[in-house]
């Protein structure tokens, strides 16, 4: 595993746990941990599970032992390490965005394509489409549950930068991380809302805002310098009204902006037959209206989605004993290895992230164009 | 109408509403308002469209065009005016509590059954049975939809004299008020679940808290009496767990100690194939899970009662309009309308006023004696 | 008042009530109410509650014992019937929208200024500016609770032609309707948005569509016309993002195929330092989250709008007794006769009626010039 | 770790977990899994990530290499193998209800004592006081933030046996599990308000319930005996009415008849300036309403305990990233481990387990007696 930050921490709980809850055809062994700083990363290893710690991940990723590349770094390095690691006919797990640009994503769908041949998997990381009840919407969309989709309504809200005083951050940078809570959040609705109708948007017409354009700067510690501020250079927020390939129309917002609202990820699906609503911060539980219900008892349901019957659950905990955040991503780790093991294709691939990157990209011409823009590549 | 307090104005707007908003098969006419102090009751007359006012109750019930007496008075003069207009061969309407002994029920119904046969009709304002919601409730019980009932739980829940230093009231007085939250709001409970499981609870065990034992006295406007403080002589509070004869258990509560609840009537049933769940809070809301739907796609559904299919909304306004607490007095005037016209009984009857004024007598009697006792007359 | 379907119905109800439950200035009478056909009419006044009915509302204009005009016909007769009452020096209240074109609606405003002088005052009928949640709003948000507001998601959710084979309705018909979901339910959350932040709309990008091209008709009763189809010429969704001329960022969405939701008018606003959430379908309530409060117990408040503290509430029922939708209704006659008898402009004015309708037809440009639109007269 | 079944699943996913989110000071090493089968064992030693396996826990108990002793068995075998190991110097971490008696709970006590001098201690796994919201409640009640307490609303609803034809189950048999929804749930909401207190329960009066005699009988896979049926000889249900030592007036509800409620531990706490409301299927939320705020901005509070200031969270994700069922196990190894380290006592001791398995006795003696008793050893 290259990284050992937050997405570091949250992949280290999976790895670690899949096999213990799951039945796994292999049993994945946590081998070598990366990071810039060996001092840093040898202390994240011991404090992560992981056997060994690195810092150069060339000669990792040269390694015979090593089958498997998961990449948790930020967004301007996955393409040289994924592209590397695929040359070298590594499995790789790449979090998302797959890059900062069009370009880089499209090498590394090439560079999963040409590995494909020599067995090599390559998955990214849109870990949400894994809660329980995220995928038990797909199903009930698959399955016709809410008939033709006519609305998609889809927020990502965030506030950890609201206050104007919140200090500077590398993802605040364009430099580093690509775009702002477009690329960050942005991207997340723009997989799952896809996934979820099984879907790809067409176009868009969208506008970025950047409420706050310079930040204080912090020292060490909390202590900000006095006197220097530095310029965000991203969007603050993002809001976009999609038509979808097959019909749907969609409304989005992706923000960090959005005061009191944590990690809401709020979708709902308005069909001719019935309607689906999640929210992130209540994730266990998917309200579904079905519209062939005499109007008499016809009401959105809140299904608990910790039933057995529901993707994923019946390896965790009875009824009524909710899931959490990192759930996902050990949901994640057992796909990509059952994938692997069944020699078929694990998803989201490389060719799904680089699709959401088209999205993301004409959403940020749309908004400097003031226009209504073709997805294109 | 007799009285013009909190009662006296919901109940004018119901006699004002009704006719208008339903089509009933007679004209209601709003003739006297009778209050204590001629100048009061004059004044509560305009204010509440009633074309006369009075301050002798005696001479309105023996005049030949009045038909019906509404009683909106404190508890303890219902008996006295009730029996008076039965025994005038006037239809009678009485709010809850039916009186502040059994006693004086008993004698109520009685004059109620020998005026049964002279045409007069009587029922006692347990309003909140005709919300919508709660009227579709019973329905589906009916139905059989939620199956052999097994649980009960319902709270009535207020906060109005949490605070230890809100002022006296007659409502704090056994000798005005009969009995405190018991009587007062635990009544609508014990009537509510009853209607709702058509049934009778047969057994209880009970217990009732004064948690503020003397209160500031109010003098003129606001201002509090200094140095003086009056004996609350009634419960602030009461909890009882109920046999019903069906075999239900039922868990109860009423307070005027429930910090931060408003009027919260909170009931749910739980029986072999179904649930409901209903919050005054939320008044257009009924909460229905079906145990029959697969476990996949089971929840609770919320239910908004604003649809023509559901009881009495058609007369109001399209689905999604929601109504309000006075609602439930006008559905009251229109089926106690309907059922006089039709010449059946309506309900509630007061004998079923009786009955509830037993089970609160046995509710008394069981937290005296700390043990379970039988419901009896 | 002229026109007696849903509208007139409501009020009428308001008409009824306001002076029975607020302290008026002066006693409203109902008077006449006009019709198309003298039988319907006559038999709605008595259904209704008004003295007379009447056919031919241009005599009834020209009576010295009427003195306002409420205006409750479809939109294609608002200009020909207010600009007639306030050239005959009457008041006039109007329902919205304002007029089916900018044109008319401009012609209005001129009226109702020239009719100022003589005393005539001209309100339009927005009134769920006037819920007690909506109000506080407002309220919160001038004293600063939230901040500066940065984001506000507005969605008016109706589902009742969700159904593909519902039936044409004049509502569909631009010669008759105007515009569709947009002029009937986006012009709400245009005016409520603008009146909360107490702004306007300066720029829009926006799609409107139409789902459903062509409808089964309706005979007599219920029954449908055998192979006869009409041609659906109006909106069935639209979805637009603003700017506002304060800075915040607007993202709405007014549809009637939201299946599930039946009268969902939600509002978000999240600002600097606090953020507010609100839905109609749970009209007694705000939710209120305030950043200045430590992160440990901050969270969003539900607020019951019950409180005799709260806008309109004092005068109807104690707290947690939550009032339903004609409510507003009442409240609008209310402030219409109190500023009238105060020589003060009520509000919302024709020219804010004509501000909704400049932007509403910026949301039909913008549409079909694919591209975003300054509001312009 | 004895046993292996779902609480020693929830309990292995603790001590992996522990050490690698939080900085523990000493790195527990998960040594060996006993069950009665070795085989079986042995399997789940595998999948459940322990070293070894064995089938005699005495021997276990009494290598050198062995610190701490976690019994995960049923109820019935846990004081022989906790005295023991107590014996033998080891910590124990027992679940659950303690015993099945009080006779066995107390000599469990009893040894917890002595061994304390050796330097060994004990904990009983009340698991659900280290849910971040519950541990936040009781800071918040602790700090005084609702007041005196005078409401206590506590309820454990499950569904697992509604359905009358659910076959029979270890749980149902008095001889194995001691009691059934009392001892089973009953206990948790007994344990948890007390701790929310701090307080005890000093009287009780009580009802249980069998609503379902007998039940077919599995045999082998899914399929039942035919013809046979077993006797449920535990309660379904159990209703109590309780007197906290401080004076609040608490209200107790545990069935497993609560249809479509799947693991809802609610509890309400209504004091003297405050109030508190919790849901474990929402079980990363509080409610709490202050009501020194100002009427018209009071409201109950949704408080996402998602904060690192609030308690355990600060060691998993940002804000917003809810946390799941077992994650209250990994917070019971932490406290234990840090506890012992420290050298300080864990909580809940085995003297509190031992008070509430008072407090179910007296349950249970009351509703045979059918009259209030007293908690009393």
């Amino acid at each position: 595993m290259i990284g050992h930050a937050f997405m570091g921490k949250a992949h280290s709980q999976a790895w670690r746990t899949a096999a213990r809850m799951f039945e796994l055809p292999v049993e994945p062994v946590m081998a070598v941990l990366c990071g810039q700083d060996i001092g840093r990363a040898t202390a994240a290893a011991v404090q992560l599970g992981w056997a060994e710690a690195a810092d150069d991940w060339r000669s990792v990723i040269a390694r015979d032992d090593i089958d498997l590349v998961d990449i948790c770094t930020p967004g301007d390095s996955h393409a040289e390490i994924a592209i590397a690691a695929l040359e070298a006919c590594k499995h790789v797990i790449c979090e998302k965005p797959l890059a900062n640009s069009t370009l880089e994503a499209e090498a590394m769908a090439n560079a999963a394509a040409q590995a494909h041949a020599t067995g090599a998997r390559a998955m990214v990381g849109f870990t949400y489409r894994r809660v329980p009840a995220v995928a038990l919407a797909r199903q009930l969309i698959a399955n016709g549950r809410v008939g033709d989709v006519r609305h998609v309504r889809a927020q990502y809200l965030q506030d950890w930068i609201a206050d104007p005083e919140a200090p500077m951050n590398w993802r605040l940078e364009k430099d580093r991380a690509g775009s702002g809570a477009l690329g960050d959040i942005g991207a997340h609705i723009v997989d799952l809302t896809q996934y979820l109708l099984d879907d790809q948007i067409a176009q868009v017409t969208a506008d970025l805002r950047t409420f706050v354009k310079d930040r204080p700067i912090a020292g060490t510690g909390d202590a900000l310098i006095p006197d220097r501020r530095g310029l965000v250079t991203v969007d603050d927020a993002a809001a976009f009204i999609a038509t979808f390939a097959g019909g749907a129309l969609g409304v989005f917002e992706a923000t960090r902006f959005a005061t009191g609202r944590k990690n809401a990820i709020r979708i709902e699906i308005n069909g001719s037959c019935g309607s689906l609503a999640f929210d992130f911060e209540d994730m266990n539980v998917l309200h579904f209206y079905d519209a062939t219900e005499p109007a008499a008892t016809a009401g959105f349901r809140r299904i608990l989605a910790t039933e057995p019957e529901h993707p994923y659950v019946e390896a965790w905990w009875p009824a009524g004993h909710g899931l959490g955040y990192e759930h996902g991503f050990t949901h994640q780790i057992v796909d990509f290895v059952n994938a692997v093991a069944a020699g078929t294709d694990p998803t989201p691939t490389f060719v799904d992230g680089l699709h959401v990157q088209h999205v993301l990209d004409t959403i940020e011409r749309s908004a400097e164009a003031r226009s209504w823009q073709p997805v294109a590549p």
